[in-house]
């Protein structure tokens, strides 16, 4: 049995379904439902207040954070889970402007994720100190980060296009010019290997209910390097990032390290769900996932190009510049999305002219790529009647 | 059968625990692993991203704001679910700020929870405009409020003794001096009838994994008054707090109503579990509960000072200025609540002399609260070896 044999067997997915939108909401892992059982009938139903310490629920946000580390390259004891990615990303850019308090400028680009833009603005308006939010285009990018720049937000891989930025070489780039970075790993995470301390990332946020697969509404995560761990201003100072919770002083001392940037109290439930999600990535080798990928959204590109000619290719052909996903565009992109969803083949419409494919290789192989693209063909030709999906549609409609 | 027979039979209780800390972590509906089962299986691993509008996970935190609205006497429309109590702290006091801008003062007690403390100076730190986090004792707040305060941040019932201000006079005075009111109703909701509409609160913040028995980790709301919730900025302006999330523009336009107070991507797991939670409370008189709490907590007063003249009353006698736990100092107040826990009586202790009981109606009665403090008398006099619970914990361990 090869690697992704072993981890397809993991995962519900449902009957007949292609599922290329594991880069929006993760499939279940088998093993969900029984450890989140057992989170309520074994730990929270017997252990009520004890289970905090009894069954290490006030620990789970490092232990997860440990284990989510191997993935992205982190030094142990660097990674707390926690919040929303959106909060993630206020907390880590407001403690980034602390290290350059003189520089006004918060650097990303057009191709990042609305909310990471909306937080950033969100923080410079809650300051109210002339910070300006430059936004560039993707390509554009590298040559913007000027001697002005404080902190420069950048989303690894572009949630429309899959398009992949050089992390070392813009981080390089950045601290060359003086400034802070903070990646978004939203797309990154279980997606392609990433290592933040290698590449000397200052900052990092990412969420789990993507290629994590951990469940609709799992938490974020946040890395912080050991450089600023001890020394950066979580911004939001809740009680579990205070150095001693439970003395109840009326002052905020924070912990040491990441466990600072934890916030209010933890999502246990959620967290469980995490914990049974990462089982399964525990078990896998990055590099072979990389090179699975990779092999599979080059198959997908080859056959969209060779049977689906009205479809203008969005991702970078060169691999190192792409993700795990393959988007095309089209001027009727929307309503070929909904043609597909209705026939069983589950990928993701972004406005305005987006299709979207994100490629798993835990749950994805050969066979349903050359199945997603026949019924994608067949949609734009008009040709799908006598497909055995429309068929099935209908017989069960 | 009486409506709290009714209530007691839907939770979850260890054989022989006498539980008095729901006001730390309430106990689990015997509901809650079938909602969160079918969530799992039903939901999620059978509709994926889909769920996010076939099983209407998109509307909860609207949904599930209303039904805590009803306990917290709110209009309809204006409470919403999300991220923690911490959080929303942050959001509502930024946002209180903003009336008042040329104010520097925030106003709150020494009895305030410390993370909402930590918050406001995180907050204040953030802003570095010269705002002062002022801390009176509970009892001199009133006298407090000046024509300098900006925003009056305070707990309504404190988590240590048990204290409840009087909203509507705190609310009143604050209004007369121009103050604007955060009210923090942690130890409120579904403890004593709140009326935050009648009462003229500002904001109003709470968790629900405390006497609403949604879990640990479960997720916090946010009231914000008709009069603001269309003006006020939500400071962490994420992406589902956006009037169009899915147009995904660059620049924030915050959503109609307390909606903008949304961030990041709810917790779908835990709404589930505070779904389960409200199905109990939506049949729930908050008038029959006060009464309960009432002769519960009163009871609970007179067995102790009856038979533990040790202790020392913490709470006030007055009905009106108590919520529902009542709390005793002692010097020896630490390993006392080991000793109770130990023998299946759980309350909490809180630095540095606090021994505390919530008393929760929905599954606590008389007999319980009897239990409770022969236990405690016992253990106070040294002579408890022949008490059954001791035998008990004896035989089992």
């Amino acid at each position: 049995m090869t690697d992704f044999a072993w981890t397809r067997e993991q995962f519900h997915i449902p009957l007949g379904l292609i599922y290329l939108d594991g880069n929006s909401l993760g499939p279940m892992p088998k093993a969900t439902p029984a450890r989140i059982e057992r989170m309520l009938t074994e730990e929270w139903s017997e252990h009520l207040i004890g289970g905090w310490n009894a069954c290490g629920w006030m620990n789970m946000p490092m232990r997860l954070g440990n284990r989510i580390g191997r993935l992205i390259g982190a030094e142990d004891g660097h990674v707390v889970i926690g919040d929303t990615l959106s909060i993630k990303v206020f907390q880590a850019v407001s403690a980034a402007l602390q290290v350059n308090p003189e520089r006004r400028v918060i650097l990303s680009d057009r191709g990042n994720f609305p909310s990471d833009l909306y937080m950033a603005q969100g923080l410079a308006d809650l300051l109210d100190r002339g910070h300006e939010l430059r936004l560039v285009n993707p390509h554009e990018l590298e040559d913007a980060i000027t001697e002005e720049v404080a902190v420069l937000l950048v989303t690894e891989v572009d949630y429309r296009t899959g398009r992949r930025h050089d992390l070392k070489a813009l981080t390089r780039k950045a601290h060359d010019m003086g400034a802070m970075v903070v990646w978004d790993l939203a797309h990154s995470a279980g997606a392609v290997p990433v290592d933040v301390a290698a590449g000397g990332a200052d900052f990092a946020v990412g969420c789990t209910y993507k290629y994590l697969n951990a469940g609709p509404g799992a938490p974020a995560f946040i890395y912080v390097s050991p450089e600023h761990a001890d020394h950066c201003e979580p911004a939001l100072a809740g009680w579990l990032g205070h150095a001693r919770p439970f003395a109840f002083e009326h002052g905020y001392r924070p912990a040491e390290g990441v466990e600072r940037m934890r916030v209010g109290t933890p999502p246990v439930m959620q967290m469980a769900a995490l914990d049974a999600a990462l089982d399964v990535w525990d078990k896998v080798d990055m590099r072979k996932l990389r090179k699975r990928s990779l092999e599979l959204t080059g198959l997908m590109i080859e056959e969209v190009e060779t049977h689906c000619p009205g479809l203008k290719l969005a991702t970078p052909r060169d691999n190192d510049a792409r993700g795990s996903q393959v988007s095309f565009r089209s001027p009727n992109a929307y309503p070929i999305m909904q043609a597909l969803i209705d026939l069983g083949v589950v990928g993701d419409f972004r406005a305005p002219d987006i299709l979207r494919f994100g490629i798993t290789p835990l749950y994805i192989g050969e066979t349903e790529i050359r199945e997603a693209v026949e019924v994608l063909a067949r949609i734009l030709r008009g040709a799908l009647w006598d497909h055995p999906k429309y068929q099935l549609r209908k017989a069960v409609t």
